[in-house]
């Protein structure tokens, strides 16, 4: 941590800094330059104490030498992260994993016909929701318990594993035993207890990235979760919000390899919310694989029209076919599987 | 509602689309042009379709035309809503409401302490967190429990109302317990069981907007609490998330004359997160009662180089008395009282 | 054009409305709903007088129908338009093309070395600034015409085409004698006489997206270009400004299936200004390929360390040369050539 | 300039940045910690480099102490700059400037009508546009040289100084003989061969905030003007472009605060730009006076339905008499004149 120092600062306030470097256990590296004063403080625990020094009279800006993640840090654990989801699945690893499914659960019919269509194609795991977080109370909530135990016989009829959406605490105790994949959406990105609490349990943590987030504050709320000893945390781009309103969001795939060369964990890419069209989900998808993904989430819909939510993003069974058979192609010529 | 149809569309879809508009009990109001045609739906139902028509083929864009929030909006209910806090706290009134203190409670001494001096200079009520929904897990979380003991002790001692965060669905009914007013995050602003669940007491809820929520969306979510039959809302303008880096966030003023057009629920505003540098709160505390707000809650502490959060952006006592001065002549001339 | 009508408009100010409509030469079409009455305005030449209706009393809200852009429109034009460079490079077809090269010329050594190696390693075409927009007017403002001859003799010597900036009005005449591609930088794309300018040359121009520009602004800097009979206009998304700041700016490969679906020009993509870390430009560069870019265009220097400008975003020729390879083998699986 | 350098650099790598900080005559001054190195450059100087140690292998990361202006700069230039329009109009001391009138200069009648009203409820200058930066080539772009003729008419018989914007390197040896300030638009704000132009002449120049300009950015080209001789230069905030989208930009006041303890030259703000909504401009032109703005810019519009451009933003002269009523009565409890 440096703290660059005011030019008017009177020497009670500069001792009165160097004294409280001291009292917290630290050594000053003062430089001073003709016009500037700068004081180091090095060390693993500085950057903790940052408010402090923000708030004293004098101190006219602060930049940060340690990364405030520590667990999920590529300096903590060089190698990547590979979270085996079930014996069939591992995400991190070589192969690209690709969930699919709708939206939400809306009747039995509807997600055991997207799964096996989805299965067939080529989808490794299920995405399906049984609670859904809507921006307007008026609309669809999801069929809650009711979509579990659909989720629950697709699985075990279908052999495939499933990620759904945790909303709230007490829902974790209860989710973990119908899937494979516990889902947080961008909204609870920092939703902190809901982290303490998938943290508590061994279910992976697929961890959306939040619509204003940054890619540290986002390795902050994968921390969290690390923190309370869950370590198999996947994280999810899946478009950020900006100035540009012809898209749902902007889908950042700079944060691929910005994320990985930061963090051991995978990072895989949700292209549905990340653009918001159907038509152009699949070409994202691409994109995304070939920018580093280790996967994708992506909604799909035999009937859109009809879907109780997202319809305009859920791209038709044919479409997630003729995906499939393109990524197979690409994986090949970037050394990587599906 | 307006269906815009795409150029190309073929006679099946169009028909699809309008037989789908009658079975759902609009009737289609077509207009055609030389090279676009539109269909408009019109009634309050109509916008709850508006994914379905999406979704479908040959429709390339839909306008809204009613606003999603019924309950929130000054369509509903014309006059200004007045929350009233307590017997001598209303909020949204002619009279203008502060609410000042500590980031969070951290100790017996220092919440009497700040109290004390923030009602002697005017406050009309105290804010100090229990819960801290902090970025890092290794940073100080609040006292809980603790914190809210000595809220009620100073409440008692001091006669003067408070507010609070809460985090989670199972805090909501202890704080009722404690609190005046029940403080939703910015970062909880879509945590839509947590919004729902103090939808169902009585209590006011003070309800921050998220560093990326809309106008439109921040009035869904008071929508939300609407919803469970709790109309004592208070909006807060805390600053948004934008490219400018030289202050926190950047405090938007222009939300409040929109807020106020769009519903007649309270709206006040916090400086301290929205420009998040000490000095500069007054002044944004002031231009935001010029700019209609009905109320601020200002971070104040008497020792904020030790304050265990927030320290740079809370302001000392004397700030504060100062401030609480020129207010007073401000809003003399706006024709309000504080 | 959709005018949505106030609740509360009255007699006088729905007539003036209806008159206005019918003095321009339109047809209103209304429909009135139980809460909302619209009106209908459609022809190609509504959207032009759509500040007229809003700033009319009663008008709340207006909805455009018809894209304000026509030359640069995919209803215009259906089939991709070639952008034609000189004998060999064609910018728009089955092949993608490179534009490699420094950011700025900065010496006849300098520019030579680079040239013969990108060359070598597969680029079309070669880039270098002559004029450079800097933030600072204290650091190098390149070597201007000294530079222009300097690329000249690359160009003859190595048969190599080259594209530079022009930055202001005066520079249009002298450029078109030296370079193949007039580049239109980001903090340019809406100096209107500017585009006029090279509007009236026959020169491709290559038009970098603003770094705040929504796609149908930056459609509406193209049709400037062509409204004055320029048709060879190359879009090149570049990077767009948002809240995150762990790279130089959010790379929006959305925009290319965007862009695609509404106008007919080729599109191009800057990964170096995209993304501003040298070691993450080739595989963003390869992600934009994928996501359906026509071409690249990416700084390039054999010493970046001692590069007058953009030094860190600048690729070594080493990392030129394994990206062209790579991109080799991903364009054969996406049905494209380079 | 502090340098943090990676943790697995090499010792060659080190020695090779530690040569390179002493061959542009710096001492390094180094710090040690257990798991990071930093390596501090101070003085005026440094900060030009910062490309090229960022370009360097072994540096993680740079921080900037120093502030990259300097003629702009309050550390340079303690005082308020006062800028001196005319004999009667000063813009930076105690007294608020309002610069009112229409967005363009439309007709004879049209100005002389404006500048009269506005003039006698209060307006210290009038602004009208000659020359009109407009998104579509297919809308009005000015009347060129023809408002300049009653720019001047107006401004000899009413006895008012004019204010109009210079699109061009070309316009401004034109533009210097009719008008009392140049103005410089927000997509101007980084066209340099233009901010060099204004630099020479001796006119103020009123520089707008570009709508994704950084305010560093911002005095950067502030910093541009002054380094060319002319000191007379007035900032204007009209707001920046963010998600938020019921607004046509969103005002940040916050600006106001943080520029003038960076610098200091006068800061204007205009509500019109800001906001976007006629009914909305009177309390945000009110709240940015309170923040601390030197004045004011205010389209004005007697018939703002046939106005050819910006209509909707632009206010009724009775409006804007209201508003300078309510103002006077503002800047008294404020300590300002008006």
């Amino acid at each position: 941590m440096i703290l660059v120092i005011k030019n008017d600062i009177t020497p009670e306030q500069f001792d009165h800094i160097i004294n409280k470097i001291r009292e917290l256990g630290f050594t000053p590296h003062i430089s001073r330059g003709v016009k500037k004063t700068i004081i180091g403080l090095i060390g693993e625990q500085a950057e903790k104490y940052k408010e402090i020094f923000e708030a004293m009279e004098g101190v006219e800006h602060i930049s940060e030498i340690e990364k405030p993640f520590k667990l999920a840090s590529r300096e903590f654990k060089e190698e990547n992260t590979v979270v085996k989801v079930n014996e069939e699945v591992e995400i991190g690893g070589k192969k690209i994993v690709v969930i699919a499914g709708p939206c939400a659960v809306e009747s039995r019919e509807q997600i055991f016909t997207i799964a096996k269509l989805v299965k067939e194609y080529g989808a490794h795991l299920l995405r399906g929701g049984a609670f859904k977080p809507r921006t307007s109370p008026y609309t669809f909530q999801g069929l809650g318990k009711e979509a579990l135990e659909y989720l629950k016989e697709v699985k075990r009829t279908l052999n495939i594993g499933v990620v759904s959406e945790v909303m709230n605490v007490q829902q974790v105790e209860m989710l973990v035993e119908y899937v494979d994949v516990l889902q947080i959406g961008a909204r609870n990105v920092q939703n902190f207890d809901l982290l303490k609490e998938v943290g508590k349990v061994k279910t992976p943590v697929l961890l959306k990235r939040g619509m204003a987030t940054t890619i540290k504050e986002w390795l902050m709320s994968a921390e969290y979760i690390m923190s309370q000893g869950n370590y198999n945390v996947i994280l999810c781009e899946r478009g950020i919000r900006t100035f540009e309103d012809s898209t749902r969001f902007t889908l950042d795939l700079n944060a691929i390899p910005v994320v990985k060369s930061l963090s051991h964990l995978p990072v895989i890419v949700d292209p549905s919310h990340g653009i918001g069209i159907r038509n152009f989900v699949p070409i994202m998808a691409k994109a995304a694989v070939v920018a580093g993904a280790d996967g994708l989430i992506i909604e799909v819909h035999h009937k859109p029209e009809e879907a109780m939510s997202d319809g305009p993003q859920s791209i038709y069974p044919s479409q997630f076919n003729q995906l499939m058979i393109e990524l197979r192609k690409i994986v090949d010529v970037i050394g990587r599987e599906i």
